[in-house]
Parts: C-alpha cells; sequence; structure tokens
C-alpha cells in the first residue's frame, strides 16, 4: 500500500480485558481520574436478571459510591426514546456513566454523557460537529460481540420520521474505560450470537477492502477475522463456550478499531435503509447484505480478498487469488446458511415495489458508498436488494 | 490462553499515519482541543540540519502560532540533563511541546511537559506514582523506528551516581497526538536503523513470551515481528527505501503498543545495566543481548517462537516446535551478523571481573525479570553476558 493519504487512528482510553475483569470495576475507578461518589448505570433488563448489575452495584456500594440503575434504550434508539431516557439523569448530578449492554445501549450512554455538560438537545446534536466539549466520564462494558461501539467516536440514532439512521461521531464519545469481559456474552441466545458476530465480521470485512483501508486498520481487520472465523460457529452452536466467547469479543472490538480508522462501505450503506424504513435491526441488515455485496465486489478485490482467505484459514496452497477470493465469498454463504441469517426481506415487509426507494435512500450514503471498491448505481443496488426477494 | 488475568491497554490519544503526515501538523492542532498560541519544540541538530524543523516552524508560523526550538537532550538522558534542558521553558509559558526526535528526545519531552504542571523536581519523578496531574499537551514525532516511545506511558532516564537506569511510568505521559511519518526516518544512519530496529524487534518478541503476554499485545507483537522482519534489512542496506522505513515505523509502534500491555523481559533487565555502567546505548544492548537470552529461554517457549516464525515468515511445512523456534535463534543469529550488531563488550570496556556486579545489578530488575518465561539465577546472567565476552 502506498502510504500517500493520511490516516487516523483514536481508541477508548484505557481498556481492561480478561475473563471476569468485570469484577476489578470498582477497583480500577481510580483510573478516570477524577472523584467518584455518584454512578448511573444505563443497561438493559436482561443484564439485571442475569445478576451482573448487582454484582456492580455491589462493588460500587462496598467503596461507599451511591449507584442508579436505569434501563428503556430502545434497540435502535430513536431521537425521541434517548430523549425521554434523559430525563432521569438530566436533573440529577453523577460524576460517572457506566453503560453496560449491547451497541443501543453504549451509544445511547455516550449521547447522555454529552447531553449533561453540551447545551443541546439530542436532535441539534445530529449536525455535524456541534459538540464541543467533553461529556462526564464513561464506562463502557459490551454484552455482545458486534458494534464495536466502546471503542468508537461514534453513536447510531434512529429518526423515524425521515426513516433514516444517522451516526453522530465525536472524539468526546470515546470512553475513559472499557472492560472486555467474555463471562457477559455466555448467555447470549445463538440468534443474537450470529447476527451481531456477522455485524463485527462485517466491520472488518468493509474496513480491510475500504478505499481508506490502510497499514493500522488491516492489523485490527486482519485479526479480527482471525479471531471471528476461528469462532464465530462454535459460538453459534455451543455458547457456553469461554474459549469462542473470548475470540468473539475481542475480534468484535478489534472490528470497532479497524472501522474507526478506515470506515465501512456498500454493506452498511445498504443497510441503513433497511433500519430505517423497515425497522431491520444493524446486525441482522449487515448480515443478510455480506454475502451479496461481497459477490458484487469480488473482482475488483480479489488481492485483498486473497489475504482475507488466509487470515480466514481457508485458503490453499496453489490457490490462485481468484480461487481463494471465491473461498471467502462461499464461506461467507455457508456461514448465512449454518447460523440461519435470515434471506429473506419479504418477512420484514419489503416488497419488489419498494425496492427503487430503498436503493435511492441507499445511494444518498455517500459517506460509506465513497469507501466502497466499485462504485454502485442506484440499478446495483436495486438488484442487490432484489437477491434478498427470493 | 486462558484469560484469567486481567490486561490492560492504553496508547496515544490519536494517531496519524502516512508519508509526509508531518506535513499536516498545523491543520491538525485543533485535535488537541485547546487553543495553541506558542509552541516548543524539543528536538535534536541532525533534524533540524535535515529541514524538518523548518517544516513545521514554518506550518506553525502560517497559522499565527508562535514557535522556539530547543535542543541538548543527550542519548539516555540524565536527570541532570534534563534539569539543565528544563532551564528554558521553566519560566515560558507554552501550550504544547512537540517532540521531534529519537526514543530520548519523546521520553524527555513527556517528563518536560510533566515538569510544567506537577511542582516536582526531575529526582522526585523517579519515586512511584507521584505526577498528579496531566502535563502541558504534548505531540510526539518518533525520528527513528526504535522505542516505539510515541505510545508508551514510560520515560527512561539515568541516574549516573547509581549507575543504573530508571523507567518512570504515568498515564500522563501518554501524547495527545503522534505523528507517523516514515520520511522522518530516510536518512538514519545504517548503524542506528540496525540497533534501533532491533531494539524494536527485541520489545515485540519479549512481549509475545512475556509472561503477561494477552491476546491484545499478541496483535500487536505478531504483527510487529512481520512488519519488521520483512523490511529491517531493506531498510539497513537501502535506507532510502519508503517501503521498508513504513513497515518499520509501523512495527516499531506496534512493539510500543504490545509492551505497554505485556512488558518486557530478561534482555531488557540485562541491558540496563549495561547502560547504566557502561554507557552502552539501550538498543545496542538489546540487540547484543537478543540472541543468547532467546538461546537460553528457548526450551520453555518452543509452542510461542513456533507462531514467532511464522510471522517472520521463516516457518516450513512439517516443522516441528522445536524446529520452528530453532529458525527463530538462527535467524536472529543471522540478522546480528548481517547488521553487524556489535557481539564484544571488551569494545566498551567490559571485563571478565565486571561480570558479577553487572549480573547482580541485572537480578535486581525483578519487575522485568518477573516477565521472563525461565527464571535466571545470577550464575545464568553471568554466562549470558559472557557470551559477549569473546
Amino acid at each position: 500500500m502506498v502510504m500517500k493519504q493520511l490516516y487516523h487512528f483514536q481508541t477508548a482510553n484505557h481498556i481492561i480485558s480478561g475473563q471476569n475483569s468485570i469484577q476489578s470495576l470498582a477497583e480500577n475507578l481510580h483510573l478516570i481520574g477524577k472523584d467518584i461518589q455518584k454512578a448511573l448505570i444505563i443497561t438493559s433488563p436482561s443484564l439485571i436478571r442475569l445478576g451482573f448489575v448487582d454484582e456492580v452495584k455491589s462493588q460500587l456500594s462496598n467503596k461507599g459510591i451511591d449507584s442508579r440503575t436505569i434501563t428503556g434504550i430502545l434497540p435502535e434508539p430513536t431521537v425521541a426514546n434517548i430523549e425521554e431516557v434523559y430525563k432521569d439523569p438530566a436533573n440529577e448530578n453523577y460524576d460517572v456513566f457506566i453503560g453496560l449492554g449491547g451497541g443501543s445501549v453504549l451509544d445511547a450512554t455516550k449521547i447522555l454523557s454529552i447531553l449533561k455538560t453540551n447545551d443541546k438537545s439530542v436532535h441539534e446534536l445530529l449536525e455535524p460537529d456541534v459538540i464541543e466539549r467533553p461529556g462526564i466520564p464513561t464506562i463502557l462494558i459490551p454484552s455482545t460481540s458486534g458494534t464495536g461501539s466502546e471503542v468508537t467516536p461514534n453513536a447510531i440514532v434512529t429518526i423515524p420520521d425521515e426513516e433514516l439512521k444517522i451516526g453522530i461521531v465525536s472524539k468526546y464519545f470515546l470512553p475513559d474505560l472499557v472492560f472486555i469481559d467474555p463471562v457477559l456474552t455466555l448467555e447470549l441466545p445463538a440468534a443474537i450470537t450470529a447476527a451481531t458476530g456477522m455485524d463485527a465480521f462485517t466491520h472488518s470485512l468493509e474496513s480491510f477492502i475500504s478505499n481508506k483501508a490502510n497499514p493500522i486498520s488491516d492489523t485490527y481487520a486482519l485479526d479480527s477475522i482471525r479471531l471471528i472465523s476461528s469462532s464465530i460457529v462454535e459460538a453459534y452452536h455451543n455458547g457456553a463456550s469461554i474459549a469462542a466467547r473470548g475470540k468473539m469479543i475481542i475480534g468484535s472490538m478489534y472490528g470497532g478499531m479497524a472501522l474507526t480508522s478506515a470506515g465501512t462501505a456498500a454493506v452498511h450503506a445498504l443497510a441503513y435503509p433497511l433500519g430505517g424504513k423497515f425497522n431491520i435491526t444493524h446486525g441482522v441488515a449487515n448480515s443478510m447484505l455480506l454475502p451479496h455485496v461481497m459477490a458484487f465486489n469480488m473482482d475488483a478485490i480479489t488481492g485483498r480478498l486473497s489475504r482475507v482467505a488466509e487470515a480466514m484459514g481457508i485458503s490453499e496452497a496453489g490457490d490462485s487469488e481468484n480461487a481463494a477470493a471465491e473461498r471467502v465469498v462461499s464461506q461467507i454463504n455457508k456461514w448465512t446458511k449454518e447460523l440461519d441469517i435470515p434471506q429473506n426481506l419479504k418477512k420484514y415487509g419489503v416488497e419488489e415495489i419498494d425496492l427503487q426507494d430503498l436503493a435511492e435512500a441507499a445511494a444518498k450514503v455517500t459517506r460509506l458508498l465513497n469507501n466502497n471498491p466499485k462504485t454502485l448505481s442506484v440499478e446495483d443496488i436495486k438488484n442487490i436488494y432484489r437477491k434478498l426477494l427470493p
């Protein structure tokens, strides 16, 4: 790769990883470098039920730290949902926000933290470059291996009126402290393991073939591909495997690091309208689209895909670049079947008649389409969606 | 790897990489998030002579930013040297310190930044955990591919009275902004390319075999080993190769990232007394010791070394773990010859009679020796030093 462009890399301030690392949360609070007396835990009911929230609360309480818990973040939260949830912390003083959950909870935690210190409504944050100062300190603890949100400067919100999803980007979204603990993901249902896991794989694969790919993003992307490829099927069939879950959660974090630097591409561009117009969750939409977008891209990226094949452990001695690239696409198709990734948009209410609108909406996501190694016309995009209308 | 321990990872706040990335310094100053009116450039005469300092100064001046330049940091700076250099910035107000140079300049920049805001002498900083607040913002720009100091929370100072080197560690040493520009290293003399490059390789290899190695440090260590192995000989013989220099500077940064998380081990422990007592620079001491310490460690780490062999591109189909591990040690020996790494401590004034004192001093560096996969007795250490007294 000729190093002519500039490549940016940033990540979370401090990452603590390891099995049961969440049990060291309170003893590592000093790393935030501020006096902590009161914490707000933003989480979801399933994590309360599994006992992880009590685990955190009792650690905090042993250190004399008061904590409150809120839930209510919807999957792919809307502006109105975040405003509703914000009513609680708006008038209380907290020294830290602890986001414990999937990508939606982590994204919401980032936004809530910023709302506390920037005199802006959620709606106003949708404009570019309006976040002027750091939020209150955040600790992010992912409970899925998917978005990599814990290490990205991004937060996604849904705008139902406009059938849109918008990514807000700010360096102030990068958290102060992250815990990467695979134990939190052991009870994740198989369907969510599959969709979030393929989402993470998509982040890394799209970062690796992005026009903005660079030596640093390549390191994360390839190692993420290596980790996820060697564990996703095991994590799906045998969710209690701590070894598989451990690889998945690091692979997912690396996917976040890769996309922060290299960006995602056409899979994500085509997924956004499916989320905005038909409420298909981000992970599912990405997983559905991945094999078809890669088949479309393949002839432009055979060299890169042959390196992906190697990282996936599926290349064979004597493979041509073409043969290796084809192995990648066929392995993704195999996973789609083995992991029961939905392949039918009709189940979500999409009909042939909707494709024009969907394709036109996707074509507007130029920020991501510009990263794609091949240009996509509206007709190309329709053809890709049509593969999902069997 | 069983994830039972906790593993920490931190790095620089924002990294910009790419050929000629230094030319974008002024336009990226806003990333620091503070108003910058006056900058201090801490550098070395060779970088002034090569025109890089003028390049930075003229960018700053075009933005209306006043800048001053100081030099005078000695290789492996002593407490007294840093105090001397500090006389200039002590009584001036600066909004940012820009360290542009090798590891010693970068380490000194970190310390100077802390001196400005913590009411402490350099000598007082040698005590653990005394740095209480962030320094003034720093930008670090490495001009060698060696220490990885631009991404570590460490700074090394020499204490001649005690014939010691001490590593000061503080999260406040992590810089605000880093530029990774291989163009700065194109004129690096071959001997420095060799010693600093083998130092970077040592960081990654020791991190990979460290008792504190973990999935995150392994990613950096292995990719660093891959990058350096595929470029160090080319960079040594053909310094103007931007491709080789590009791999070396990223490989060196990854070495810093790996060691921040996993620590270094016996090579570094044995190198410190050679620096403290005989003024052998860090890179040279590490490079001299590396093949002998690895030969000593080999039987305990054949599994890990076989993965190193793969990353180095020297493993062959059908290799046993032992055979692959032996390839690593013999490749390091080959490099030692090809890169003209000194292998004779006598040239530096070391005699057989000094070995007991050296070995006893090295045995005290338990912080690093504890990371080593094999325990070393004082006798073992003497035997390793003796290999360098032919």
